[in-house]
């Protein structure tokens, strides 16, 4: 136990953790990476000024982020002590991302950037195509990215870092997740509620995350928040938490070395026991963690004053200190007295390459950090052992004759993948497995939960493979950490609250695109979403819980990384379920019901039918060649709807050729062109027909259909019925109706649309109309659908005409 | 001081608060809430139970939430008494909304239900109209919402409660928001961080936050974090966030009632002392502000056993606690027992009325918190005093001649809206304020800050009009809380990170729509959105900073309430700003640049093209009559892009006629049944052509110009550049580059489609090709755009041709 935190003099007791030798390989080993950083913030050329600076050696546009960078460079060689002396399998998560200088640098002092990127060498031109390419055309980006050897964490958008870390830990034993959190992400609500995620780690099975709080006090133009609260309130913040805050404070470099070196022998020290005491099963309880509380000056080592302004210690650091060096000759003189403050000659020989007395301050093979392999997962990834999906088909004699809870029907399948891979696929959701009908994975497993526990609760263990907690970030969060690190999970979640977690869905969707283009990147398990509880089954919460928007969210995205499924019952989704589950590098969005709702097909029927990924329904269709009109759809409200107008058509109109096509993987609807899925305009005309009207009854908004299809020779004759806007709570078969998606309007549309049937069918049209009517005055006087709706069945009336 | 956190046992000196008058009359009025919740949950009929409950009293659908509602309840009542005794100016934020009956039932028993719905009477019949409507087709919503009388919160999604306090406080001096928090939201990220907003409250001039954290210990089908964590550690979080928690434990209402009166007493004592102090100018300092932690068992004086499980105290109360009462006598037996249990003849008269002697255990008037006018603040709303925009509009007396930095000039418009507004604007940003060029504000005011403070800071001030914190969740909830309750203000954000809040935006969206349709709720000023750092300028962050899809999430909301702008310039900007502030129960949408960017209109000329919303540019066309080719653009850099395109155009092939048309307010590309801003059919026709083609630089994706326009006659030969998800780190051109969106290729789309072009300009069509070749290796040799290119002006080459 070294500093607490309301001290911030140096603790003598600490003051020799490391011998002078150690002392001065730890601080040459951070100059050389603050040097190596300046010099990518602000080089061209000239990369060890061999030769005085002048203007052509400096970027004409200086772009990136100074101020974070020095503490990053500072924890890194710290850890990388660590590591040597304890044969640490350590990663580092970067919050502070933007400081991508700083990791860049590390990556390169270990060798590894050479290894990944062959063609810059560890010599005077590799540093100098090292420095050129920082935030330049064609080279890398200015943040820590998928291009960055060592991370999974992208640190562009604030707020992820200590998630992100945590789903790293998940059942890795032995790995210890180091997490730096700037305190301007500490801001964020994400990042604050991250925090609480050391009640769903389990000391036994999992590794650690280290937090390491770095107060440098400034954001871009402004202290931060928990850098001006009082000590006592930091602290006391912390510990209610649940950590054991160690404070390094100060501004004096070998000091801090000496006070970081102690804090971080201690945190070892204290994991390692924790992990004793939690895996001989001396501890039971939920541990106090360690963390690292790390105040240092902001652009530490940086210029103390620029044109009259302090700047070190200051938010004036956040990005590039001396704005004008191209320009400005006092600037650049400036900048050439920092990079010399370094003293570049003792790090670097003759040809560039990092001295050899400093090599050893870094670990070596998979122990360095931006090598280690749980840091580029799909090295790591084993395939899940799959139980076979069609055993836990539901059988389907006659479609639309019996109801099944689809997400129910799911919920077997996941029961027994959880059960075969006990140490690789997590469940993650807000408080709502068991409400989505997943039930039966309880049979198999439980819920995370490392606190107390009550004689009423509901399958919560320390060591189950469910994760609940009522933040879609954390779910979201941890289990992108955990797919970075090569494993595999799904996130069941309420449609409409996913949208919570757009932002993290775009980032992460960013983070594939990037890492498919690095062949050093190996391809990870895809994020899944299974969307329950959807727009149309709002029946308790109402108008806050309807919104299907998340698959126009997704549909933004590269049109290779998302696929979006929208299966109309149980084996459908068995199908689609299996098929995410093996995918890699992908986002999967799956919307399914969890309300007992009709089945529609046979096992091998939903194979073929999801194989294809849309298709004609013929046992619904009285179209045998060329149709007068095609009813489609999309999920599983929808489908009920079509055929029960499908079934009025056949009953009311036999002579009219209707042809029902369902749709699961909507991005067939795309040109190939447009998306891998897509479906060739051929076929799309052979199905859709080149001119005649499309009924189209989709899940969601419905102008997504139309800019799916716009390009196809039909969209001019299809009309698409879909979610606009209209809900509260209230019964199912309003819900349709509020949004003219009922059976009754798809006939009246089918009226309306169909040349010449308008006059012909005048009286159904009526009947139709009316029926609204009338299915509206039942529902609101007794309160539920009336039973001749809301029983209907295809197969009541299939057996009646027999 | 009363009980501290670390007892959960009866503190015998809080005993006595109340005198057994007050204790009875606290807690019959209680029981009244109760009864009226539970009756609202099950009954359809016999509301006094003057019959035994038969089936047909019961709903067949029960849908509600009872776990969450007797501890509002409780609070409700205590808050009533708060209100009574001190004349306090009280509102009710209920972050668990799901327990809706009790905040309806309160409203009903204070008279309020009655009279903002006068078809629901304080009498038997009344009461029964009250039960049936409840989550009832063609009735109210399960949830708080905008229907509850006295709230500004719906509570369907979780994690906004406490922000939106915070916002209702700010500029409030009298009033105190109480905030019920659930312990399920509290684990959510946005509550999370909202603790955080005490650092950013001035006792001086803002209201007071009394938070209650409600531990009933369960969500959904789990347990809680914050009710399973050590006392200790709960108490070390909520000191570590800056307050003062005051306990309440129990499951004995008279003791309970005891302790939370005199929690509340000492809580009001503490308020009015931290305001009195810093009113008085005594006390400078960041106050500890005082909070409730209530434990009390979930289902409270529910049923305690249901069919041999526990329910009482457990999620087994979370929503319906007895699910069969229609069919089940047994189920039905048991909730009659349960409604008795209340004793409903203490509490209602013959006539079905309160008693009279309960009433008085309520306030009256506008002390309600039903019926608080700030829970309805459009009832306060006063209109800005707003200067003339004019007086900030930059000269133009050529057109793109000149740059200037459009946000920068909106900066000095919002200085003095700011100075004439000292008690109702307030500006938000993430941060961002001066890094997207507003910084005209910190002429006139500075940011909120109530901690210590350093030499360097950067105006900052306890009573500051901006506020910036590193959370867009905040930025936005208090905003949300501030319009709520009838002020004003405007919220800056990076335009990739607003999706932060996409879910945000669509509750608060939802709830605009549903206020309009209450003629009761008076309008609000609108949400507007000032994004910039835009997808074409993020030439520091690259992919992570890129994305313009939040257009495509507002774009989905009911029309009537969403408005998106995307000036060209500043002059244009101030126009759209000025009309946005101007606007009411609307949501904006507005981007725009703050990087320099050329001007092209002068401020008359900005105000009509702004008023039409898109016009034809006539100066930057070569058509006089029908065109050749329309060349369409939306957003700064597409508009830059486009002209010169056009200005390649007229030079090169000087016979061609293209018409340009820029497009400032998108969503008049829809139809105007679908939008009340849309285009007529024959304008639009008149405007784009009939049948020519239509080459569409858009600032987002494209697919939302064909989703918006595909309706339109044209719509077949519209060609739309715009984002691709294609982005980096890279210069401004290289970006428009990557998506295909840059001038030469616009040029080379007009080649291709206009008919006849292809062959006779293949010359130039070659041409601009290499001009991307030669744009790119220039961009990737020097680090920057060719002069030539960055550097263009239409005006240079106007100008040579006089």
């Amino acid at each position: 136990m070294s500093t607490e935190i309301t001290t911030s003099t140096v603790n003598q007791a600490v003051s020799n953790t490391l011998s002078d030798e150690e002392l001065a390989l730890v601080d040459a080993y951070w100059r050389a990476a603050n040097y190596l950083s300046v010099g990518q913030i602000y080089l061209l050329d000239n990369p060890l000024l061999a030769q005085p600076l002048a203007a052509e050696h400096v970027k004409p546009r200086l772009l990136g982020h100074w101020g974070t960078t020095p503490g990053l460079n500072l924890i890194y060689v710290h850890l990388n002590r660590i590591i040597r002396h304890r044969d640490a399998n350590v990663i580092y998560v970067t919050g502070p991302g933007h400081g991508g200088p700083g990791l860049v640098a590390n990556a390169y002092l270990e060798g590894t950037y050479s290894e990944v990127y062959t063609g810059i060498e560890e010599n005077t031109e590799g540093l100098r195509k090292l420095f050129r390419q920082f935030s330049f055309p064609g080279g890398i980006p200015s943040h820590v990215a998928a291009q960055t050897p060592g991370s999974i964490h992208e640190g562009g958008e604030l707020g992820y870092a200590l998630v992100h870390a945590f789903g790293a830990a998940f059942d890795n034993p032995d790995l210890v997740v180091a997490c730096v959190i700037g305190d301007g992400e500490a801001e964020t609500g994400p990042l604050a509620a991250s925090w609480h995620s050391n009640k769903f780690l389990n000391p036994a099975i999992d590794g650690a995350v280290l937090p390491i709080l770095h107060l440098n006090g400034y954001k871009i133009a402004n202290p931060t928040v928990l850098a001006r609260i009082p000590d006592t309130e930091l602290e006391s913040l912390l510990r209610g938490y649940g950590y054991r805050p160690i404070v390094v404070s100060g501004d004096e470099p070998p000091d801090v070395h000496q006070q970081l070196a102690a804090a971080l022998d201690d945190a070892f020290d204290d994991i390692a026991s924790i992990q004793r005491a939690a895996r001989s099963g001396e501890q039971t309880e939920r541990p106090v963690w360690p963390m690292i509380v790390l105040r240092t000056p902001k652009g530490w080592t940086g210029p103390k004053v620029v044109d009259g302004n302090r700047v070190e210690g200051t938010w004036r650091s956040h990005q590039v200190p001396l704005a004008a060096t191209h320009e400005n000759p006092e600037h650049r003189a400036q900048l050439e007295k920092w990079l010399r403050s370094y003293r570049p000659e003792e790090l670097f020989d003759q040809q560039g390459g990092l001295r050899s007395e400093l090599k050893g301050a870094a670990p070596s093979g998979d122990r360095r950090m931006s090598a280690n392999p749980h840091a580029n997962g799909g090295t790591l990834l084993h395939d899940l052992d799959l139980p076979d999906f069609r055993d836990y088909a539901v059988p389907v004699e006659l479609p639309a004759a019996e109801t099944h809870e689809a997400t129910r029907v799911l919920g077997t399948f996941l029961r027994d993948v959880i059960a075969r891979n006990p140490d690789r696929f997590r469940l993650m959701g807000p408080d709502e497995t068991a409400s989505n009908r997943l039930s039966p994975v309880f049979e198999s497993t439980d819920k995370v939960w490392l606190s107390r526990t009550e004689p009423d609760d509901d399958h919560l263990a320390p060591d189950g493979r469910v994760m609940e907690v009522l933040s879609e970030h954390l779910c979201q969060g941890w289990l992108e950490g955990y797919l970075l690190t090569g494993r595999h999970g799904l996130f069941n979640c309420y449609e409409a609250f996913v949208h919570i977690v757009d932002s993290m869905l775009n980032q992460h969707a960013k983070w594939l695109a990037t890492s498919r283009e690095l062949p050093w990147r190996r391809p990870i398990a895809s994020l899944t979403y299974l969307l329950s509880s959807h727009v149309w089954r709002q029946d308790h919460n109402g108008a806050s819980h309807q919104d299907p928007g998340f698959i126009d969210l997704v549909a933004n995205k590269r049109a290779e990384i998302v696929r979006v499924y929208l299966p109309p019952d149980g084996n459908t989704l068995l199908s689609v379920a299996d098929h995410c589950l093996r995918s890699r590098d992908c986002i999967n969005v799956i919307v399914a019901g969890k309300q007992p709702a009709l089945a529609y097909l046979g096992i091998e029927d939903a194979i073929a039918h999801c194989t294809r990924g849309l298709g004609i329904w013929p046992w619904a269709s009285t179209a045998t060649g060329e149709p007068d009109v095609v009813l489609a759809c999309a999920g599983d409200i929808p489908t009920q709807e079509t055929l029960a107008a499908a079934d009025i058509l056949r009953r009311e109109l036999p002579d009219l050729a209707v042809r029902v096509i369902n749709v699961v993987d909507l991005m067939r609807l795309q040109p190939p062109s447009e998306h891998p899925h897509g479906l060739p305009d051929n076929e799309f005309d052979a199905l859709f027909t080149r001119d005649k009207p499309v009924i189209f009854a989709y899940h969601g908004y419905p102008w997504l259909i139309h800019r799916l299809s716009y390009r196809r020779t039909c969209h001019a004759g299809m009309h698409v019925r879909g979610f606009k806007e209209r809900g509260t709570t209230t019964t199912p078969f309003d819900m349709v109706m509020l949004n003219d998606l009922d059976r009754f309007h798809l006939v009246m549309d089918v009226i309306d649309r169909v040349e010449g049937l308008a006059s012909r069918a005048a009286v159904l049209r009526q009947r139709m109309a009316d029926a609204r009517l009338e299915a509206r005055r039942y529902t609101r006087e007794y309160g539920e659908d009336d039973p001749n709706i809301s029983g209907w069945t295809w197969a009541a009336n299939e057996r009646s005409e027999r």
